[in-house]
């Protein structure tokens, strides 16, 4: 079984990234799970409360992280990048001795409402994790334009155009994964 | 009397950010105050949160930054980046049918371990601010670098090098305060 | 007389983004003449050579955008920022005693084959150009995306909404130029 | 034997970015060569040019960083980003069926006069190969400061910690084309 961890970069409800996410369980291959992170109870980051100990929710996501063999994460864009609400569980999850993202295969997507769909939050956001140096995927880039148009009464992602691409997203997603660990068996 | 609002990016209490910004008390002429804004209590953005009203800590931070003739933040650099809470503070701040920040004057620093003083997050500051339509001041760039060993153990900021350019870019600030103020007169 | 000044980021000669710039042409109100800065006899940028004097195509680009009222940049992106060819150009406008770019009021447009119309290389000049003092306009964003299908036989910009963006965007640049001359008048 | 090619980003005969790339040959083990590429005679880009043929000396530049085992760039950074003429190269490089710096190791350094010692160009300049697929090293980063100080006379580079830290990005370089070679052979 292959385990994909979704994380959102919106709380809200009815996120257009969040059903994103959840349209990402319908287009992988059997075999394939894809679980959700919760970032609604990540703390601000502060030096002094990680003295005392990494909160849990924070420790949660770091086993989260660690656990999946792939992550995919959708972001908003506020201000031509990420929200500082996903940023700021970015931060904590770079800190400490354990860093689960070095190396970890992840796929970026956004959807906004906006024409350019999101693509230079998304853009920041293959930088940072870059920087924190996952294994970030760089193509095809799926940012989901005029986002309010594409999803469904039951909050499914029904462009076609854009399902293919996100197909091919996640299959490299998929592929990324597989040849790390054959690399890794082979070590 | 002239009312400048400090923002620090950090919530640690010994906070070289923070220092950096209690120093400017002591390097603006007299007639100038320099007041603090708490970024503890904001909470993550989340547009169904903002639907049912601004949070108070959030509409405290509005009113105090109109209530100010300028802002003074103080960043630290969390992988190249500002802080994800200090992002999500500006996100807040920056929606809603009253946006403070458009117009006010604005000076950015930085204090760091590093030997760069955090001036990439300092660079990325002055961009955001100038996509929400602050007036950005550009000059003199005032990034702290290995600034462990430039406070006493009051606190305060001593190094001589980095006092001067910190005096000139708050003097700047003063002045493009009051250059705004002599336009608005005028209109 | 109004004078803006057009500067192309190709040199193609069939390039889209020239042919947004020749398109302004018909949008501004009479009175308003569009001309065409040439970046083409731009040497690359050497110290040395400018030691020896500014070339001559460096200081025909300086005086044009100096006796201009504004100046209309349209860019191509390549690899997620603008072509090297227009960075070299600006990094000689920018240097030495003088620098007509500073309080110069800018807009910025791109086209592009690809669905984001070259937003990010659109962004990343705003911030080259804000950094160089220039009085840019933030909005409205005009990226022309699959731009391939939205000129027709005779090199026009005949893509609706994008006019309308379009059109927006030289009025606000006009109102600019208005409003710098009149505060100028006060001074 | 190991092949380096070194690429400055700057053309000044005297320029302390090309003296720190030439102190490379002194750091690095026997049977290590350091060769440099010549930018001097690389045109504008130009999409017509292009389709008349690949210039001379982009073929020459292209070709040489095919035949290397990696690269090793040195930039200036003029308005917090890389020289227009090093994009200019760069953008050549990244088009047309081969694309010899897909996968290829590169490190990335810069010297500045200035107390960041270029480090916003450097970052930029990683994000540029990161997007073109290069195998950027990130870390240390050497940006050198106040240049002018940190040279002698006969050109070589002397400040003691940063060529303690430039001898470690250079292992780090060396270490990662043996790895990618050792990759490549059990493939």
């Amino acid at each position: 079984m292959t385990r994909i961890l979704a994380i959102s970069g919106s709380l809200r409800r009815d996120s257009m990234n969040t059903k994103l996410l959840r349209t990402a369980q319908t287009l992988v291959p059997e075999g394939v799970v894809v679980e959700f992170a919760d970032l609604s109870s990540i703390p601000m980051f502060n030096q002094d409360v990680e003295a005392e100990g990494i909160p849990a929710a924070v420790q949660i996501l770091k086993d989260q992280i660690a656990a999946a063999d792939g992550v995919l994460i959708a972001t908003p864009e506020y201000s031509r990048n990420i929200p500082g609400m996903l940023k700021n569980a970015l931060d904590w999850v770079s800190r400490g001795p354990v860093r689960p993202l070095v190396g970890k295969p992840v796929a970026v997507v956004s959807a906004s409402g906006s024409i350019y769909g999101g693509i230079r939050a998304q853009t920041e956001l293959r930088q940072l994790l870059t920087h924190l140096s996952a294994g970030v995927l760089h193509s095809p880039e799926v940012a989901v334009g005029q986002a309010t148009q594409k999803f469904n009464e039951q909050g499914e992602f029904i462009d076609e155009a854009g399902l293919r691409f996100y197909t091919t997203l996640l299959g490299n997603l998929l592929l990324k994964i597989e040849l790390e660990q054959r690399l890794k068996a082979l070590a």
